[in-house]
């Protein structure tokens, strides 16, 4: 792991509830809750192909990694972004098991085949364009919050492409999309089926949405998972997330 | 009151949080939790017109009637359950508030005018017909229950006649049809904004779904509100489900 460098304002980081180390940097990205909340939500297939999409510096795939023998592609479009990605790969001694795709999104099949694909994750930018997406200085945070290089509309076709019929993609966003998203998701034969909700405490409304579609599923029987709460009333972690975090 | 006769299977009940009496029969129709939680979920107008849908025996109408000026109408297409609605209105003294529309939802335009409605409650069949639609034998359950006699199409059909611009609809319904449910809104102008998901238990998948759709309201922007949970992890009661029964 000699080789590893990292720049002034990196740091290393543990991935909650794993063994896995990841390169952080204030300044460019570091991955948030919605990151950790989205590499748990989904049954991890045992072997094949998982795609990490929009990927930042490579937490949720790099989390799966220490629970699937399949291969993991991260792409991401952020040259910085992905050569972290890259340096925590190697970090983790993952080269065998992690590919690094620093492309934009509409151009992976370049390196993917189509129907190649089981299991997509997804943690896309939250925020359509208007007049502020240029405002905040970050160029970095900018890209990953604003849909600026992509939108649902092509992270969903390529999902399509990319996934085997019945291959699943979970992704989060945010609740006050929701219904974008599933209409957006059934123009593209992505089914929803399993939806959690993630509530900051127990008496405020959900700020995180976690949805998790089947490519061709059946129209129907979608579930609303139980209520994941973050924060007790007095503001500490509550149980369930204190074992995301500290004990899987 | 002397005037209010009961059939040998009824009985007078008192709706949770609330003073009104009312008749309720074991054999026929009995309201259950989806009324009450229907009851307190939307801010109800000072005044106007409200409508209860597929009212049952009236129990949202009724409940809804101490907390506000507007006229209550309570459509319901089973004779049986129209009479004891009839009677339980007299009972509380509310014939000047509460009007019964003993006759089929389609036929609504026949008693009330177009636009005329701030707020409609539906607590209406849950399950779509098939072979065991027709299976179980009490006939007053079994209308209650499937989609025999209406269905979601109708419902918010009649509901964008009835309501003003920008009036609205409040619905209890499953989750599992809750993509079906927004499907059907949106084909009638009838934007939802306000979700909110019932859980048995903290642990457990929601099984009641909570909704508020705006005719003529903006696209985009729903809220998925606080989740209510029924029972602790021991079965008892959680507080907030004792206080929209016993408190309120």
């Amino acid at each position: 792991m000699s080789e590893i460098k990292l720049n002034s304002d990196e740091r290393i980081d543990e991935i909650a509830g794993s063994e896995i180390k990841i390169i952080q940097s204030r300044e460019v990205f570091s991955f948030g809750i919605d990151a950790v909340l989205l590499a748990r939500f989904p049954r991890l297939p045992k072997r094949g192909q998982i795609i990490d999409m929009c990927a930042g510096n490579g937490a949720v795939g790099l989390f799966a990694s220490g629970r699937t023998q399949a291969n993991i592609v991260e792409i991401e479009l952020q040259e910085r972004l992905a050569n972290m990605t890259e340096r925590s790969v190697k970090l983790n001694d993952l080269t065998d098991q992690v590919t690094v795709i620093n492309d934009n999104l509409n151009n992976a099949l370049n390196y993917l085949h189509p129907s190649s694909t089981d299991l997509i994750f997804c943690n896309p930018p939250y925020f359509k364009v208007d007049k502020s997406s240029h405002i905040n200085g970050n160029y970095h945070y900018t890209l990953a919050r604003h849909e600026l290089m992509t939108n649902l509309d092509e992270i969903f076709e390529m999902s399509k492409k990319l996934l085997k019929s019945n291959g699943r993609l979970a992704m989060v966003h945010r609740p006050e999309r929701f219904l974008e998203v599933v209409d957006k998701m059934r123009e593209n034969n992505l089914q929803p089926k399993r939806i959690q909700f993630v509530y900051p405490k127990v008496d405020q409304p959900a700020n995180i949405l976690l949805i998790e579609a089947i490519k061709d599923g059946k129209i129907g029987g979608e579930v609303f998972l139980p209520p994941l709460i973050v924060h007790k009333l007095d503001g500490t972690y509550t149980d369930e997330v204190k074992q995301i975090y500290f004990d899987e």
